[in-house]
């Protein structure tokens, strides 16, 4: 029998669930401090809701099956399909504008050769109802403040308006046709990844001559920012956000083709692995069930690269374990002490924890506390019990002191 | 097209979703304060781990397919059958004895006309690796402990020792056979819900005669609790549990077969739809991967019905949408003034929210606020924005006063 989980799937041991929760904490705080509001959907949907809306790639890519009772059902492929399902089926029962986060397991059956994983966690807010420079500018500065509360002080927040490649289409001199420009917007976007050079090449790959190609490059890194990002860029700075933080960047471009508006992706200094959040405007895709148009605006901030960041600029407490002390029991006659002491600490709010087996040798009790990371170990042999006094073993200095149970705690607290 | 959740699984709008958060940060809290870790595993596993460990009918309420691999995978079904293979895949890793507590969705294609949930919350909490009274009874108090955590100040923990259903197998009056014992467990186990008479009359038409099932009922009530029962009841007074907040109950059966030794359940006084935790040793379980016997004990908590109850007792805290003050904009020309207040707010640490339409009617942003939960609006019109003030609308007392910015924040900090 095969014990193991399956490929593209990850068990996470406490080490890195403690990790993983801590930063989850973060996160939560940082979107409510903005007043966006948690939602859960079911990891399962009606199939015939989520296909098709996720490309020819996403039909192939998603968990399907048929249940029990003989329906067709997939698993949850992203969190704004059943963002759109939500709309359509409360409406009135959600306050618009709705401002939602929602953090929870998606589903893909990717090719785990690209180091990619079949379940991971998604981190999406959005604002949903309004399309105003205001929104545009909060769902930045809260995304910002987001990678803020994990501890990078040094990020740039790359903006773009996904009207300049309109504005491309319509430029008289390129004569560009409507069928190259998706094309081109897919080429563009991957300038930072591999350079201009390849970008041309793959433009001229796909049909367009050279001249031509420079030509757009040039244009679109020449570009001047619209009306609406300039309002978005006062905004910015009206709400606090400093000016190296952000920065107009033409020839982001982002690789979805539901962007309406804005587009926005978020960079670490010194992460090279790529942007941690990225998001925009995108105003035809919400109404998708509701037979209208519903605007919104939001991001995803991308957890598994957060997550590597955070391990490359140690940026995790050291101490996630939050317990104080081990209350070690010296043998089977000191059991009741050592409950009795463990008792007390609670009482006091000192976060211990006691070992769970009085036939344990010390040596082995002591190795306990120290693969869980917990600073100091109370012994308490026949001895200590005769003189009521306790020993406190500090496991990071290897000392130790003969207390009186007040002592321990006033160290402790 | 079916614009719906699917039957038996459920969305979590924000307010239900708010006090689901609010009840896992303090579960999270009481078991970590014992030292247990969170562990996570992934929704998919092979199928052939799952098969055949919860009986047929697991096999039937089971979620399982093909994936695109054509790999056999299933849905998580509970959390003790990942457990057991993260202790048989990473052993060494894992620090022993392995105390932990794991809080993932689970899926059961259940009858859901019976109220049941297709997809629902497990919050389990175990120590692997031991077999001590210690153990039990620590077990026993973080259940205790995680209840009272969530406001339940009058619980009962009802306490049994599955080896008092052996004692009565080889009790020489009863003569009770082998293929009996699982009949007169099952029937005992009713007895809370559906009293005495009917628990015989079970017994009998299962095949026992009337005196022996009558005979049966009356010896299992009059029960001791067995040397290790005595010796968890001790550790539990020395840990600080109150003698009113448990109790043996010979009675007590639980009608999982695994159960090896310590069984028990936490009811809620007043709260009749059944008991809110359950829980006990199993020895049996947790190598079945490892091939080799590993000892365990623990518990689960009953989310669902926990929150049922929280609801009923009205102790959810009235405010869980953290927003103080929303700052709504009086129009579009106010709208750099609005900004500005927000980004001073928001540096003083106070949680406001920026109203994100400044076109919308002021009408329309208080009844916003007001659906919202929020407390307090901030006004700042053309006279006001002369006068260098505000307004401050408390909107539960419908009274408003005309403060100055350093006023406001007093007030709101």
């Amino acid at each position: 029998m095969n014990v193991h989980n399956l490929k593209g799937f990850r068990d996470f041991l406490p080490v890195e669930s403690r990790k993983r929760q801590y930063m989850i904490n973060k996160i939560r705080t940082a979107f409510s401090s903005f007043g966006f509001e948690p939602l859960e959907t079911p990891a399962l949907e009606y199939e015939e809701l989520l296909m098709g809306k996720y490309g020819a790639e996403g039909d192939k890519l998603m968990y399907r099956f048929t249940d029990n009772g003989d329906r067709r059902v997939a698993m949850r492929y992203d969190q704004t399909v059943p963002l759109s399902r939500v709309v359509a089926q409360y409406g009135e029962k959600l306050v618009m504008p709705f401002k939602r986060y929602q953090i929870q397991q998606v589903w893909r059956a990717e090719n785990t050769q690209k180091g990619r994983f079949r379940e991971f966690l998604q981190c999406d807010c959005d604002i949903v109802g309004v399309d105003t420079p205001l929104s545009d500018a909060e769902t930045i500065v809260a995304a910002g403040k987001a990678v803020e509360a994990l501890g990078f002080p040094n990020f740039k927040i790359l903006i773009n308006d996904r009207n300049i490649f309109n504005e491309l289409a319509t430029n008289e001199q390129l004569k560009i046709e409507d069928s190259q420009l998706p094309i081109i917007i897919r080429a563009i976007d991957k300038l930072k990844k591999i350079g201009q050079e390849k970008v041309i090449e793959e433009m001229i790959s796909n049909g367009l001559e050279k001249s031509k190609a420079e030509l757009i490059l040039k244009s679109m890194q020449n570009q001047q920012p619209t009306m609406r990002l300039k309002t978005i860029f006062h905004l910015l700075k009206r709400m606090g956000l400093k000016s190296e933080q952000f920065i107009f960047f033409p020839t982001l471009a982002r690789g979805l083709d539901y962007y309406t508006g804005l587009i926005f992706e978020i960079e670490i200094e010194g992460y090279t692995a790529g942007s941690v959040a990225g998001g925009g405007r995108y105003n035809n895709l919400i109404g998708m069930f509701a037979t209208r148009q519903i605007p919104a605006v939001g991001f995803a901030l991308g957890f598994d690269r957060l997550l590597d960041a955070m391990e490359e600029n140690n940026l995790f407490p050291t101490n996630l374990q939050n317990t104080k002390v081990l209350i070690s029991i010296f043998n089977m006659d000191s059991e009741d002490n050592a409950v009795a002491t463990f008792a007390k600490l609670r009482e006091e709010n000192i976060l211990c924890e006691l070992y769970s087996d009085s036939n344990a040798k010390m040596e082995k009790q002591l190795k306990y506390a120290d693969q869980k990371n917990i600073p100091f170990v109370i012994i308490q042999g026949p001895d200590e019990i005769e003189r009521n006094v306790l020993i406190l073993k500090n496991l990071q200095s290897r000392e130790q002191k003969t207390l009186s149970i007040d002592e321990v705690i006033e160290i402790l607290k």
